[in-house]
């Protein structure tokens, strides 16, 4: 057994506490959860307890180390739910430990499909070439599935390429999923017949475990080419089921997932988590909250999210980052620039403050994105 | 509309905040996603909205203050992710703001069925009236399934009540799910039949998505009363969708979870997360990780999570606390005292530390708590 993946944690031991028992002591809790010596078999000990590859000091943050350990592939049983486990299964109630690298051989690799549109399949499906994408939100919870299309379809008469569900919109009462779902196709469709730019609709898909087919199916029917899922509502490995089964695109919300991201000493990074776990589990599009915006994601911390969903990673088709939140037009140039052209915009309520006519606000989003990539290329960006 | 759930939260504001403006931001952060006066809809915002009922500052912790806001319950649209998302989707991702409690009317819970054996059914189950559970797992992740069978029969010779999978055995190459679940079960029920008691095999349920009712059913077929789920790792709807179809008990695994509990400033307390809301999905055992254990919850923290899971709740039947993690069996007279005897004990790694023959360390580990039993009828404990 010589096959294995990588994890790289950044470790912060307490007072008195020795980093090379802490790492021992991860490489055991993640496998045999039990103290080596009560493991007779050396085979164990070899194969399945995880091996420590290095441990070295860090600069930054100050008191914290960098380890490596590698686990065999097959403690995972090539299955999302306990390749979560090994990561951060019972260490989760541990303290101070943060996974900050993933490396993930072919052999486990080629167990996921991954992303089944990927970059290139998103653009294909809204015939954008060489611009970011205009992504919107529709809002607030509250609305009739009546006031949610006639937004639906001012912002796809003004050009915009993927207007969502808000991911709190489920089947409420007030505004069933299958009418929200029925009106919003049904509007979008007929102005992007209008204007011949082929906007798409997302409808959440958040239902319970028994339901959640009959949505898809529904929605499929409607024509939907795209859904939003949130991962941690539904669980990983029902969206990487749902992704492989149905052959729409899948956006990513993180909900639930932030208190990963709450103390920078324990938990998984975003890139891990939003990036590659999620590309794994099928998602096309990976949502995270921008920094600067409302929620409070650092501009590194961004960027490593929007490389590991780009990045090369087995036969994996690379997933578009959507940062999102408490956004303004006013931020597009400078994100073009930094962030480069396979990326897509979400601006949901900084949208509906740009003008009251949201169609108007959309051609300006979408001005913005094509004045951005111009300005870039003439380099004036 | 005036039928609300209550979620207690405690607030943390940052230098310069605001703890008022901060409760307001939460109530629209989980409901409409937007700022107020975007929103034209005074219905939208007196009934969608959550409303503030109080605020008022703590002690304990300094700085920190206690605030509920009350939420209607049909924006959960009666479903599990949903709650779990206004309950903390969004704002896991901001910081300082932790749940610490939850109050459901009878109309949501209604909608759950809960435990299906709770802590009677449990007790018919392994024929135990009076004393705490002796629980134990299998292990370690690398041993045949014949070597597990083997550890299984021991614990049941022994007179033990439970003996469930680790949480990390799956269905790898080296340990297939069914060829341990069919042995696992063959040689527990044959050595119940010998001592007369009827200890418990639970194997571990963690497959994909659509391998996982096939789990199920295997098991069943095997005759396994009771199955371990980590409804975190599988999604905590799949859970109550599993629990509701399958007649079994099932008991639940925190694996993943530990984020929420790590910073006690962000998160849901663990009496709300492993407490309520895995006793909503059907759990009728929660296993958590022990005060004084390798883990660190402390023991107000222990207290509550019992309380949550044992308390009256709607319909709800009470599930068993399960307090696990590095314990030894010298401290059952203290946990019994403190614990009282609705609690099942899980011991692992501890109990191969006890004797090398499993069987022995067993009839200790139930000798211990009948003793502890007897010592606090008779005011010794």
């Amino acid at each position: 057994m010589s096959d294995r993946f990588i994890v790289i944690y950044q470790l912060t031991p307490g007072a008195g506490e020795d980093v090379e028992a802490m790492c021992r002591g991860i490489a055991l809790e993640q496998t045999v959860e039990m103290d080596a010596d009560l493991i007779g078999s050396s085979q164990i000990l070899d194969d399945i307890v995880g091996d420590i590859r290095a441990i070295d000091p860090l600069a930054e943050p100050g008191g914290s180390y960098r380890a490596e350990v590698a686990y065999h592939v097959s403690v995972t049983a090539f299955a999302l739910p306990q390749l979560l486990n090994v990561l951060f299964g019972n260490i989760s109630i541990k303290n101070n430990i943060r996974i900050v690298g993933l490396r993930l051989p072919e052999t486990l690799l080629a167990r996921w499909r991954g992303p089944s549109h990927g970059i290139a399949g998103i653009r294909r499906l809204v015939e954008v070439e060489h611009r970011p994408l205009a992504v919107t939100a529709l809002k607030p919870m509250g609305s009739s599935p009546e006031a949610l299309a006639r937004m639906a379809e001012a912002f796809a008469r003004g050009g915009g390429d993927i207007v969502k569900d808000d991911h709190g919109l489920a089947d409420q009462s007030f505004c069933p999923f299958r009418e929200r779902v029925a009106r919003c196709q049904e509007r979008v469709t007929r102005a992007a017949q209008a204007t011949g730019h082929p906007t798409r609709y997302f409808p959440n898909i958040s239902a319970p475990h028994e339901e959640l087919e009959a949505q898809m199916e529904f929605a499929v029917e409607q024509g939907v080419q795209g859904v939003l899922v949130s991962p941690f509502l539904l669980g990983l490995d029902t969206v990487r089921y749902l992704s492989e089964k149905y052959p729409v695109a899948f956006m990513a919300h993180p909900a639930l997932t932030g208190t990963h991201f709450h103390d920078r000493r324990h938990g998984m990074i975003p890139a891990v988590l939003l990036g590659t776990l999620f590309r794994l589990a099928g998602c096309d599009l990976s949502i995270y909250p921008n920094r600067g915006g409302r929620f409070s994601f650092t501009a590194d911390e961004c960027l490593a999210i929007n490389d590991a969903l780009r990045e090369p990673l087995g036969q994996l088709a690379p997933a578009f980052p959507v940062p999102a939140g408490g956004m303004s037009l006013a931020r597009i140039p400078e994100m073009t620039k930094e962030y480069g052209r396979d990326t897509a915009y979400l601006i949901g309520g900084g949208l509906l403050r740009e003008d009251p006519d949201l169609g108007v606000a959309t051609r300006r989003f979408v001005d913005a994105i094509e004045k951005s990539v111009t300005d870039q290329s003439a380099g004036r960006g």
